[in-house]
């Protein structure tokens, strides 16, 4: 077990600030960064969280990104917007987009928003619960720098490619899920490597196309869709939506990119949300009504669990208990703080 | 190998009018449904052309399916319409609220339609790949009577729950991908049953949640979900939106209807049509074309090969070639055409 550095959210959140601000991203995008990050470590999800922290900083530190880029949002028809991130992080320009997604969602019936010129290095979960605690489905893609081959292929064509889905409930948080199309995060696999352990066979192949279980060759070639065919269909969905019709960088044209900061790469996110107040028959309440019927019968099953179950979970211990950081990674936060020792 | 009989595509959709009508269903619904027949029969899907013939027709002989029902279109916001199919079948639904689509998408960037109280027994494709040739670019969700069990779970929950995803393409048929959230369909484990073949691991468990590879033990269990939890997920993010949204009956809920005739269960459709004319920077042929640099990508690699290819290549051989069907389902064709002997 490594040694690890307790902190309540509260403090998760400051430290984030004092790093993001000394590598000169602006106060109120440092704000909506740590705002994801904490969200991310009150739902356990470590991966994003404040282990994001050194790629948040290297990335604006080495010029790549603008750290102090304003967002700028264009309407483009009554039922969609655009969002010109101006090669910022994505969390600023999402949060400025969305109360023009979720008004235009409630006019129109349902809406989408493009977000272009961002680096995308958070969760789609918090932006479509956003939508849910607002009364809209929210669907959200995203696409990344090419780590995934299509099927009967070797080279990385697709980013990891997650989509989210939302769903609002009466009592308590909304459903959400958000899956990469690749069966592994990346993450994961990089944690195999750390730990001198083989990943499990179909995860990746190595860049001869050769099936692979040693991590670091899985990282040299490419890692496998989910569900094979299917997954593959649906990254290239991701990729068509997120940067097809936000006009950015597909996955392959990415690694053109020099990312060796360690940073995300440019690409886009495409965003739709949906009234269900507008749609459905019977009034928003029946229709809400009749889903929990849905989620009552998986839930009465053993052995069932809706997404999202164990984030909310977390999400009732972390506001008392706080979070956990390797000291490791403390210690690079400090730096990047200017607090060290 | 069956005996068959070789069939024109015109031959084919006289033949399933004549049965269709003789039915009872009226002359406009037939020939929507029988063009959609004859569209998958065009495609060498067999599963989705006449093969459908005899569901169609016993449903509405049982009186179960009002064949010659005219959908219902309510303009329910600027962006939304709802189509009430009236007991109907979905073709002729789906066809009435198309325009409509269309219209809202070129207009507001962003449409929805919502088709209810309707038996859908077609394929998806067929409706994203015609919003595509519009220019559109276009989802389509539909659930059916609940066959698949949630991750973890034994009983059947959810449908086979396709969805399909259409990108317009500048020359040549649209991009598209029709694919249900079970690994395999439905009808696979029904011809493995004729053929007295086992079914792979993986696709089905029996009644008591065991992993089976008898068909017979898993069509009386459940039909499992493709990539774990997370085809799960989707397969519960198509019944939200085929049934939550459109106020039909879930999965689960279908099941207490009596389809012992064999026609499909009533259940909902979703769809949204998207305008890259009015979402994308730069116009909507730097947008396709950008698309396409993907395509050439993926395509330049040995052993891929892009969704609807196969569909594709028996789309240049049956207008000239015809298709076959075998000679038992020609000559209970013929029966229902009142045409036997």
């Amino acid at each position: 077990m490594v040694d690890a550095v307790q902190l309540s959210l509260a403090e998760g959140h400051d430290l984030a600030m004092r790093g993001l601000v000394r590598s000169g991203i602006s106060p109120d995008n440092a704000r909506a960064i740590a705002d994801v990050m904490m969200s991310a470590e009150r739902d356990a999800c470590q991966s994003h969280g404040l282990f994001r922290m050194p790629g948040f900083c290297t990335c604006v530190l080495s010029g790549r990104v603008d750290g102090a880029a304003t967002p700028v949002i264009e309407d483009v028809a009554p039922g969609a917007l655009r969002v010109n991130a101006q090669k910022g992080f994505a969390a600023p320009a999402i949060e400025a987009g969305m109360p023009h997604l979720i008004e235009k969602a409630r006019t129109q019936g349902i809406a989408a928003m493009a977000v272009t010129h961002s680096y995308h290095y958070s969760t789609l979960w918090c932006d479509v619960e956003h939508l849910a605690e607002q009364g809209l489905v929210g669907f959200a893609f995203v696409n990344s720098r090419a780590f995934v081959a299509h099927t009967g292929g070797v080279r990385p064509t697709y980013g990891t490619n997650p989509m989210a889905f939302g769903w609002p409930r009466p009592d308590g948080p909304p459903l959400a899920f958000d899956q990469a199309s690749s069966i592994a995060a990346r993450g994961e696999i990089q944690l195999h490597l750390r730990d001198g352990k083989p990943i499990p066979e179909g995860w990746a192949i190595g860049p001869d196309g050769a099936p692979t279980t040693d991590p670091a060759v899985g990282l040299q070639g490419a890692q496998l869709p989910f569900g094979d065919y299917k997954g593959a269909a649906l990254a290239m969905m991701v990729e068509l939506l997120a940067v097809g019709l936000t006009g950015g960088n597909f996955g392959f044209e990415a690694l053109q990119e020099d990312a060796s900061d360690g940073g995300p790469s440019e690409g886009g996110q495409f965003y739709i949300a949906i009234d269900p107040a507008r749609l459905a028959p019977g009034g928003v309440g029946a229709v809400l009504d009749h889903a929990e019927t849905l989620f009552d019968f998986i839930e009465e099953e053993d052995g069932t669990r809706l997404p999202g179950a164990r984030r909310h979970a977390a999400r009732q211990r972390t506001p008392k208990d706080g979070f956990e950081i390797p000291e490791s990674l403390h210690t690079r936060i400090l730096e990047l703080c200017g607090e060290t020792g």
